[in-house]
């Protein structure tokens, strides 16, 4: 047994509570290196006098794991303890041919013996408190994200100076096409037609750029997008039609043109917001560095000091205000992984008070279990999800084996519930679009799409990729959205409809099914997922190739029907499956 | 390279902030499997176009990683990385004869490239308000635990009914001997002699046992031990003498005559404490089975639910009110583990608004690295650093390997911030003395004292235990202090003030030296540390075989001159070391 590849720790994504009476478990193991893996467990407090008169603590239960996922390197194993007590001792039993070992928090024993019983993990009490909860309407929801300057204009009396008419330019840093709420709200039926349950809006708060993240006033609505009046009937109209609202909040910095910022370049170490930054010594100057700290290296953009009491107070005032007020559904929080836990802890509540079910979702591109254990965020911009599949559809830079690996580590990177409430896309105002990624091939976009939408967690579709816009990084991927019909892809739009719908009328193809990757090669190029549920099973199949393939059908599917779920010519009753260059396929299995 | 052993993510032990300023890295491989491992890093935004006008992430600082420890599975690689801008991404290049590999967030790559770079791990922002801070006075304290009904007699008007003589019985569950606050305070001197800096009572609260985990009322003292007058007087003569003072509560649990607890028994669904406990249904009953949530199994101590705003507030009032009113230094919090993270963050929070140098310690036996993440606690009760010492030097069930492999993963399991602030104990009121479970052999006692007294964190001594009291598992382990000087072990007494001075006059005995292990062997049944600052070096030589054994001093001392620390007959200039049975040896390396 090669021990130097188990690992396990309670806490975080290998022992977890998924609800108050259950706790889930995870434990690695080398690749094909254990045969089976047994929790054996008991409550910390089962403890009985043995022959001799002497306390033993007498453990009574077992469960035997299921092998959840495998990478090249490791098998992952998956168990649930229900516990009425809500407390567990546990240690795993590892069995190879040979050999059994038992694993516990103090490594490997040979046997069960009082040293053993001893050394067993704990998770000493799941409360209730501290469980993992994002909002249970996140689960269904399928996000669309829109870039307000650029979705939309209603209102072309509200329009900045300078507008530019709609689409006429390619977007640059500081042009302005006149996108505002109104401009959303006149088009909300096609992301109903396309089956959008929540909405996303990157900010609307008042600012000086045409993205608005150099927020001036927290509190206003930027005059360009409405203003608070049209703000209200754009939440209750979103609300009518069955689509939540999410804004987009800077808590990491503000905009040089925020007026406590200003008032500390006029007045230094006068000012009663010198604190509410991180000014390094006064006088405070821009040039040629600022002496003060910063997003990035951007003297435009001050980094807030969220430990400043009157500062934290203000910026918790506007995560309760909007909520509170407009009746909002979620946060989106950039920059969110370099503001103190501390004062997400404290937001969470404070909003949370305000209305139990908000979304909150910070801005975080890496692993952020540190972000995830149900005090902090309910979700992170989960790119790492989907980094995998585009390196390999769009891409092609990585192998079928290596796509494969990563998407499974990425999937036991965190708890189920955390994973089922997670944030996944394609791509944002902050990449390249995914057309113009996968260099104008519509083909691999669907299996983008495809893969993206039977994912566990919730899908989000930056605007215009749903009808095939083109763009390279911002300010590329800002352009007007295309509303004229001619110019949209609707064969793509067609397509993405009709996974959405899947997904909302089959719970297999979205939450309630688990993913298991049950066959790929390198040498074809291809990949084939099952998403299960019970009896119900969804087969996807993925040829990665330009070139038309043809595989053999795996043999867990002898004898078993596939029904196409999506239209094709495909034969499906042959023993192979003939797949043309990039195509995907989608069939029940019955 | 194996790279299953390889292991490393950010957040917990592996990564974190020691200081503002300062990132500590850790990296565990397979033993003796890589030749050299470096951390290469940069900050996130230092992006810089290349030569095809192509934006790319421009890293440009490295730091070689020191080995810090090893086990007979792994090596554990250290890292110090200071960062201005408060932000680091990295990688860990690792080196064999043969091969390099860069081990990143999504696993190896060959050589750095654009997907490398975009794989490196995260430390997004060393915030100051995250990082893990113990009160500064903790690492130079050495407590002393007080189970105060036991210690001494100093009013005998205050007697509960039934009180025997001092040391007139053997210790049962349900027997008194009047120890109360003033028998201390008239003993304050033997702990001032010791070199004791801080004193941890079990609880003082108005209870029914006579161990007072049963709290009655947590907003009085117990009228056996004396009343607040008293209390006052002993806080403020503990610090006259340089003695903090630390109390015990019980948040987990309330006794049975709590009185919200009677009221819930009496007047059941029409009570309004129904909330303060977890009461499954009504009427309430605690035979055969109690139909609320309790510790343990007992039915006498019903879990408190500490969600419920109306108790939360009164439990952090208790933790408030002692502080402010008392001026107590540190707050030690029984079945800590059981009882929410989500409460014991807002505790944190609530005292140390009162008092910002509050030491909160809580109790948990087991891996607390979720509890210890600056949010919560300063400490735990470090039971796992010592249990591999008890079994090897004490119960003489583990090898010298096994003893080395243990130590030395509980000295990685958490920051090095954390472990100087650790609270290792040898017993405490819930174990069997120290004396007993070495059946008596003071040798081996010694032994065990010169392990904890050179330990990181700070060392905790039960009462007694410094006289040689013996005493088996609880309530065996609870007998009457020992005043008559001829009953007392006076030269293990001696033998331990000596070691606490030792660690009190050089920062290399205590937390300024870095514990390594530079020689063992299972057949002569020894170990070797040295504790190293710069050129201060301690060597610490244990024999842990009943026979005298004669070991060679290992190469890294060769020219080097070994003086006493603490008398010894040893000869110390030649090429072997020759121990006694048990004996344990300390001297300075110059």
């Amino acid at each position: 047994m090669l021990q130097e590849a188990v690992y396990h720790r309670p806490k975080g994504n290998f022992a977890y509570a998924y609800d108050a009476e259950t706790l889930h478990i995870r434990l690695r193991t080398k690749k094909e290196d254990c045969s089976a893996v047994t929790i054996l467990w008991g409550d910390p407090f089962s403890w009985e006098k043995n022959e001799n008169d002497v306390w033993e603590w007498h453990r009574d239960q077992s469960v035997s794991m299921k092998k959840e996922k495998s990478t090249s390197l490791f098998d992952y194993w998956f168990g649930e303890i229900k516990t009425e007590t809500k407390r567990v001792k546990y240690a795993f039993q590892l069995e190879q041919k040979n050999e059994t070992a038992i694993y516990t928090e103090k490594g490997f024993f040979v046997d069960l013996n009082t040293r053993t019983n001893n050394s067993f993990f704990t998770f000493p009490y799941l409360n209730e408190e501290d469980v993992f909860s994002a909002p249970s309407w996140v689960k269904d929801t399928v996000w669309y994200q829109i870039f307000p300057e650029r979705f939309g204009n209603g209102d072309e009396s509200i329009n900045p100076k300078g507008a530019l008419p709609w689409g006429s330019a390619e977007p640059k840093p500081n042009n302005f096409f006149g996108g505002d709420l109104k401009g959303i709200m006149d088009h909300l039926d096609h992301l109903v037609e396309l089956g959008i349950t929540g909405l996303y809006l990157t900010p609307i708060f008042k600012a000086y750029s045409n993205h608005k993240y150099d927020t001036i006033d927290y509190m206003e609505i930027d005059p360009q997008f409405g203003d608070k009046e049209t703000f209200k009937k754009f939440v209750d109209t979103c609300h009518k039609k069955g689509i939540k609202v999410m804004l987009d909040a800077v808590f990491n910095h503000s905009g040089f043109y925020f007026p406590p910022f200003q008032d500390v370049l006029k007045n230094g170490e006068k000012s009663r917001y010198k604190n509410w930054f991180y000014i390094k010594d006064f006088p405070v100057k821009t040039k040629p560095k600022p002496n003060y700290a910063t997003f990035a290296f951007t003297e435009e953009m001050p980094k807030l000091n969220t430990s400043n009491a009157e500062l934290r107070e203000y910026l918790l005032e506007v995560g309760r205000y909007w909520v509170r007020e407009f009746n909002i559904d979620g946060w989106r929080l950039d920059v969110a992984n370099e503001v103190s836990h501390d004062f997400w802890r404290e937001f969470r509540k404070e909003v949370r008070a305000i209305k139990s079910d908000v979304y909150i979702l910070g801005e975080i591109w890496h692993d952020a279990m540190p972000w995830l254990q149900g005090d902090q965020f309910d979700a992170v911009m989960n790119y790492p999800y989907t980094s995998g599949a585009i390196d390999f559809f769009a891409k092609q830079e990585i192998t079928a084996e290596e796509f494969v690996n990563q998407t499974v580590e990425t999937l036991v990177m965190y708890p189920k519930n955390v994973m089922e409430a997670a944030f996944n896309l394609l791509g944002s105002h902050d990449t390249p679009r995914i057309l113009t990624t996968c260099e104008g091939n519509k083909e691999k976009v669907k299996q983008l799409f495809t893969f993206l939408l039977s994912a566990p967690g919730t899908p989000c579709i930056y605007y215009g990729d749903e009808i095939g816009m083109s763009g390279d990084m911002d300010p590329g991927c800002r352009k007007c959205m295309e509303w004229a019909e001619e110019k949209q892809d609707r064969e793509l739009l067609q397509y993405i409809t009709k996974l959405i719908a899947l997904r909302r009328d089959n719970g297999v193809f979205g939450n309630d099914g688990e993913l298991d990757f049950i066959q790929y090669s390198n040498t074809t190029n291809h990949v084939m997922y099952t998403k299960t549920n019970g009896d119900d099973t969804l087969l996807f199949v993925f040829n990665n190739s330009s070139e038309a393939i043809s595989i053999t059908k795996p043999h867990s599917l002898k004898g078993k029907k596939l029904l196409p779920v999506i239209d094709t010519n495909m034969k499906l009753d042959e023993k192979e499956l003939k797949l043309a260059g990039h195509e995907v396929l989608i069939v029940a299995v019955v």
